[in-house]
C-alpha cells in the first residue's frame, strides 16, 4: 500500500454526526470511480453510495478552464438524467489541470506522463475542480480554482515518481497526496482539497443550501 | 546520474525507491509524538525511527512567529543531544498557530477550544512549522509559513468538531486533514503539509543538502 494522508473518519462516527440534517432521508450518490472523491466525501461524514457510468470526456473547443470543469461535471451528471429517483442527489465533478492556456489529461503513456510533468516543473499552473449537484427538482452546479507552484523537478524525480506511482488515472500525471506532491509542491494558492479532487468547503456550503 | 529515459526498464524503482542515496547509510530518527508527522515522513519514502522524550515547550517570551517555531524545533533537537550516535540523524519540528500577533497553543479545556476555534473563524492566520536535522557533526535548522483563512463557523459547528474529534494535542484546537479542515478552510496560502506539521518540500531539500 501506498502511503496515503487522508483520515477517514472511524464509521461510528458517521452515523452519530449531522450537520446536513434536512438531507437524512435523502439518499446522496457519489458518480465518481476517483478514490480520492469517494475519501473527500467520507471526509465530510456523509453517508453515501458510489454508482458510476462511462461518459464521454470530449469538451467543445472553444470552452477553456473552469468551463471545461463545470461542463463535464454536468455532462457527467446528465448520463444519469433518466435513472434519478425521487429523494436521490447525485453529486458529479470533474478536475482539470490548466497550464498556459490549455488543458493536461490523463497521460496516455509514460513518455507522455513524464512530458506533462516537465511542463509543470518549475512553475505555476492552475486546478479547477467544476462541481454539480443533481435532484429531480433542483441541481447545482459550480466550482473552484486553486493555484500549484511546482519547484523544479530532476528527471530522476520525475521518473521515479511515474514508474512507482502510475499516475496514468490523474489529470496533470501527478497525486497532490503523493510522493510528487510532497517534495515538488512548495506552494498553493487555494484549496488543497480541490487540487485532490473535490472543493469540499465549497461541496458543504452548497449542501446546506440544497433542498 | 541516471541513463537516458528509454533505457531505464520500468520496474527498476518499485522496490528500491531512493532519491536520498547519501543517506543511506544513516539512521533517520523522528523525535516526534506527533502521528500526522510520522505519515509526512512516510510520503517522503523515508525508512525512520521514532523516538520522543518528554521536552519543556516554554520559549523566551519575546520571540514571536516563525522564531518560536525554530526555537522549539531546536530545543527538541538539544533534548537528545547527549545521545546522538556516529550515523543517526534527528528530525525534530515544531508547529505554532499564528494569530493577531499571538501564538496559539494545545487548548486545555473544551472551553479553550471552543474560543480558539471562534477566534480562527472568519479569519486569517499564520501556521509556522520549525524543524531542525542534527547530526554530530552538522545541524540545519528552518521553518515554512502558511497563511491559512477559515470561512465563518456556527458554534454547532464548532461543538461537533470538538465533540467528536477531540483536537486537545494540536495546536489552535484544529487538524487541517480532519473534518473542520474539509467544511471551515476556504484557502490556504502555502504549503498543507506545513499545516499538518512537516514542510515536506523543505525538509527534502534540507535532506538533499545533508551530508
Amino acid at each position: 500500500m501506498l502511503p496515503t494522508l487522508l483520515q477517514i473518519p472511524p464509521t461510528a462516527y458517521i452515523s452519530k454526526m449531522n450537520l446536513l440534517p434536512h438531507l437524512s432521508s435523502k439518499k446522496i450518490i457519489l458518480a465518481s470511480k476517483s478514490p480520492r472523491r469517494q475519501q473527500l466525501l467520507r471526509g465530510l461524514e456523509l453517508v453515501f453510495e458510489v454508482r458510476t457510468k462511462n461518459t464521454d470526456e470530449s469538451f467543445p473547443p472553444e470552452l477553456s478552464g473552469q468551463d471545461i470543469a463545470t461542463y463535464l461535471a454536468k455532462a457527467k451528471a446528465d448520463a444519469f438524467q433518466s435513472e434519478i429517483n425521487e429523494n436521490e442527489i447525485y453529486i458529479t465533478a470533474d478536475t482539470i489541470v490548466w497550464i498556459n492556456d490549455h488543458v493536461l489529461n490523463k497521460p496516455e503513456s509514460r513518455e507522455e506522463a513524464v512530458q506533462m510533468l516537465k511542463n509543470l516543473s518549475n512553475n505555476r499552473h492552475i486546478v479547477y475542480t467544476g462541481v454539480a449537484i443533481t435532484s429531480i427538482a433542483q441541481q447545482i452546479i459550480f466550482f473552484d480554482s486553486t493555484e500549484v507552484y511546482f519547484t523544479q523537478l530532476s528527471e530522476e524525480e520525475i521518473i521515479c515518481y511515474i514508474d512507482q506511482y502510475k499516475p496514468y488515472d490523474k489529470a496533470g500525471a501527478y497525486g497532490v497526496q503523493e510522493l510528487i506532491g510532497y517534495i515538488g509542491i512548495e506552494r498553493i494558492n487555494g484549496s488543497y482539497y480541490n487540487v485532490m479532487g473535490l472543493p469540499t468547503h465549497k461541496l458543504y456550503d452548497a449542501l446546506k443550501a440544497f433542498r
